[in-house]
């Protein structure tokens, strides 16, 4: 199934999206806090379900799956081999010392506050940052919480997965050595807008791709990360408590911004575009503070 | 002012506490959620107002001042000069390459489920970590959010501050190279009990001290800090917004176990004692998690 959170005037409802992207399905209303999106979903013993109610896709507001999530989205990075090297070659890499490739993930996060949905503006400040970059990435929906999850019962966890966009401001992240400043400044997470269960995905061949303006970025697999979902949810879980509506943003492959000699920063007007096979697009336009402003 | 969150039977509430630390006046019942404590005193319209109930402070359950946060907890890293140095030469720092003093702050954050209470008990999981520490600091309370704060007005946006020990799982911040698995495992945040209103502080000298086992380990003032409230509040919110009740620990002193040779780990049956001065004492036992079991 294929879900999204979306706005119609003041409400916020979840619908499921039906076959030709055009119609969605509008589930009953929820108790639950509305800025938690499919959480509703997810962990609720009265699940919304199905109304006979269909509206275009096009009449509404979609946001994030999850528009505020309740704890930080945790992230991993350097999580695809020629990523790895890209980024630990660039002189950005505060842990480059320990060499390119990680021995085990390197797992931070973003404040809950980042996140932004499809179609809205990613605002670059100048007078913060003049190193912006994107990061397309598959990211995980836990949907059954736990502790210590073996590898073999992680994917049980997994109520499904959708996209990021990790945006970070490279000069920030490398200036404070740990990366949550740089990581997250208000508005760097893209995400959605659709959801998808876990069925839906074949995690061990699903293309990930990111275009900026059209230029074709990045383009990878799945089947390429380093360390696979399994393994992340029973390395994150071995002493964290994880929740349902948890987020695990898998990692980039390589193609980002400092990856280029000399690097492509992202400029107000660019459209950074991600998209993953099975799951759909996602777009968003990159607006610098001062233009908004005037 | 001076405040605890608590709770009786099965009803959480917010009191003052008297000269003494003997008694607390109750405040009355709010309608926020109970387990975000004394934010529901900061940042709501109609704020609890003193009643005539008076309670002992030992016949009720202390519980962190914000038992639950609305999203992670920032800390800053090596924020004390000798602290810096020891942790730097420890060989637990993935980013000494850097050099020991950092040149702006190390911004990491802890999961808001690592909370714990005075008195709690702070597992150890000795199949996932085997170099648990302490790390006693202060920690901010923002009264007033806000982004792109300057040094000037920072205070204005401090509500108070509360103590929290920042444990910490060596092995497991060395080998991830970003923080946040090492320093969120469960149970890893004991905090508060008291919170105080910032008049109750001079930041420009305060003692913070801790104990493990009536052994002074830590000892140290916050004139010695190296990034002040002023310059965290300031560099964290110039691309962040920050909130009412977003909490800010601002590094530990010199003295922690990693500090010694060989590291002194923290074992079951610890018992660590943080004091700061003006605010008061948090204490935690560290317990084995297969004693607990069994």
């Amino acid at each position: 199934m294929r879900y999204v959170t979306f706005r119609q005037g003041e409400k916020i409802s979840i619908g499921i999206v039906n076959g030709e992207n055009s119609t969605i399905t509008v589930l009953s209303q929820f108790d639950g806090d509305p800025e938690l999106g499919i959480v509703n979903l997810i962990e609720s013993t009265k699940a919304p379900e199905p109304t006979g109610v269909h509206v275009e896709l096009g009449a509404v507001t979609l946001l994030a799956p999850i528009p505020r999530p309740r704890r930080n989205i945790i992230c991993v990075g350097k999580n695809y081999v020629e990523h790895a090297h890209e980024f630990s070659g660039s002189g950005f890499d505060s842990g480059a010392a320990q060499g390119a490739i990680p021995s085990a993930p390197i797992v931070f996060s973003k404040l809950p506050e980042t996140v932004v949905a499809h179609g809205d503006n990613v605002i670059i400040d100048p007078t913060v940052s003049k190193a912006i970059d994107y990061e397309a990435e598959l990211c995980v929906i836990i949907g059954k919480g736990g502790r210590g999850i073996s590898r073999a019962s992680a994917l049980d966890h997994v109520w499904g997965y959708t996209i990021v966009n990790d945006v970070t401001a490279r000069d920030l992240q490398k200036l404070h050595s740990q990366w949550l400043i740089g990581k997250s400044q208000d508005s760097f997470c893209p995400m959605g807008p659709i959801a998808v269960t876990r069925d839906e995905l074949d995690l061990g061949d699903t293309a990930v791709r990111c275009w900026v303006n059209n230029d074709l970025r990045q383009s990878s697999n799945t089947s390429a990360l380093i360390f696979d979902v399994p393994e992340l949810i029973s390395t994150i879980s071995r002493g964290i408590t994880l929740y349902p509506g948890d987020l695990i943003a898998t990692g980039t492959p390589a193609g980002v911004g400092i990856g280029f000699s000399p690097p492509r920063y992202l400029q107000s007007g660019d459209v950074v575009r991600v998209e993953i096979e099975g799951i759909g697009v996602l777009e968003n336009m990159f607006v610098s503070s001062e233009e908004r402003l005037s």
